[in-house]
């Protein structure tokens, strides 16, 4: 059994970290809530400081926003990495571009610690389950060093080399894919209700036809019950897109379809509805055309 | 067994006529093209001349590629609805406007002819399988009169009300994300390719992810193999997604998805793609960023 520190306890890294522990091993919750600190210690999580552990741990997992975090954790002020012993291994999971876990994985090896870059998807439903999909990159000696947590967080492993940076180009492609689907799915349903086509036969006919897709499918049942509770919210695509518009644009990639998405994604945060679940993309669109979705009065 | 007319035999209409005749109806083929006719008049279609057949058909289906062929074959010069009897069915393929739809309704029920509103969807060989998806609405007797025909040509038929129109509303909203989900495909697929994910990977990853969609599952291998043999061409967006903004242009519908996909589909047949496979409109974003696409030299 290893010993296991987590950073970030959010809908991901609360089930993540429940899932580690659920498997054995001796666990870390650490978070800028303190509330969620204490609940994943009242669940069995270890209370010492990270301080006294950190010359211990064998695995961090870094379930973070973005890569301006992720760098904190692990080389800023009070960052693990230089206090980690030699063969430890990061797992890191934040959606982050491609250079900036090259970038990781470089000052990682400058202290012999290993470095898996491991973008993760599935949702906190399966997070918690510890049965997510995990996208990841990095040396034979970072896959061994992070196998025994993997199997405890992940249904399916995929191994796309031993270069860091390949897994997060992969979740970029994903989220690009994921979040122009969502916004495509409300763009349909909506211009569905303009033509007269309910939302529930919207769902029952295209999720049987060439036009639907996983997100089509996952999503639109939240409009037609009119539950917006934030199962992945608006604001999460303004990140994400906004990660693969940044990565497109060093590349001179041109990427017209998430450009679109992303302003849509930015006019319902402008709204005030970027802490909704991501389907409230669907009502720019209502607005746009005075359409009424279910459960509007 | 009834007595069937099929107008259009291109790689839709001539697999559902095939069908049909399968089924044991008396079934006469008709287009444009002269060999497609014989071709068909040699596997067991009618040879008589339309006019002395009118007045006995049971069925007319019209597989034609839009709503001016489709007023043209019904109600133009030769047009075939005032001269069939009462009772007769016309089951019209094409994808229209909901409008256009209810106006060839009105139209066929002056005359005591039924219309069925019954646009198609899974491609050339599902047509020549009888395994369509048919979106249909009508009057129940219309679809009595069908149903047969129906029967012969079609997996699953989708009632969706007594109304003519609604069945062209939904087959739009099929294509408003039929058509995104391709383009989005090529758009991250080429994203990909820049970022270091080969095409064979981004199928193999990416088809277990939240990323995926039918389409993507279904037009990505052909990047991959770089074959662009149409099974349904670039040029059918242009058509399709141009009925789709006209529809939402009248509602005052806002699509900013849907237009960002016409425009690479566009820009596809700008640069002389437009007979390949709609798989294609990867090209426009491969030579946009100098990457090298399967195939290409």
């Amino acid at each position: 059994m290893s010993e296991v520190a987590v950073y970030g306890l959010g809908s991901m890294g609360y089930g993540i970290a429940s899932s580690i522990l659920k498997n054995g091993h001796k666990t870390i919750g650490l978070d800028i809530s303190d509330d969620q600190v204490q609940k994943f210690q009242q669940q069995g999580g270890l209370k010492a400081p990270i301080r006294d552990l950190s010359n211990s741990l064998d695995v961090v997992v870094v379930v973070v926003l973005n890569s301006e975090q992720t760098r904190s954790v692990l080389f800023g002020e009070h960052g693990i990495v230089p206090s980690l012993k030699p063969g430890a291994v990061v797992i890191s999971c934040a959606t982050v571009a491609p250079a900036f876990a090259r970038e990781m994985a470089k000052k990682c090896d400058e202290v012999q610690v290993h470095y898996l870059d491991a973008p993760i998807s599935g949702g906190s439903v399966k997070a918690a389950a510890g049965e997510l999909s995990v996208m990841a990159s990095g040396t034979n000696a970072a896959f061994s060093a992070a196998q025994a947590v993997l199997d405890a967080m992940a249904a399916t492993v995929f191994n796309l080399g031993d270069q860091a940076g390949a897994g997060s180009a992969m979740k970029a492609v994903n989220q690009l894919l994921a979040g122009v689907h969502i916004a495509t799915m409300a763009e349909a349903l909506t211009f569905g209700i303009s033509q007269g086509v309910t939302p529930e036969k919207f769902v029952e006919v295209i999720s049987q036809c060439a036009g639907t897709s996983w997100m089509l499918e996952n999503r639109a049942p939240h409009i037609v019950q009119g539950d917006y509770t934030p199962h992945s919210s608006v604001d999460i695509w303004l990140k994400d897109l906004g990660i693969v518009q940044d990565i497109a644009k060093d590349a001179k990639f041109s990427a017209p379809i998430t450009a679109a998405a992303l302003q849509q994604f930015v006019a319902a945060s402008g709204q005030g509805l970027g802490a909704e679940d991501d389907a409230a993309v669907a009502k720019v669109y209502a607005r746009n055309a005075r359409l009424k979705l279910p459960g509007d009065k």
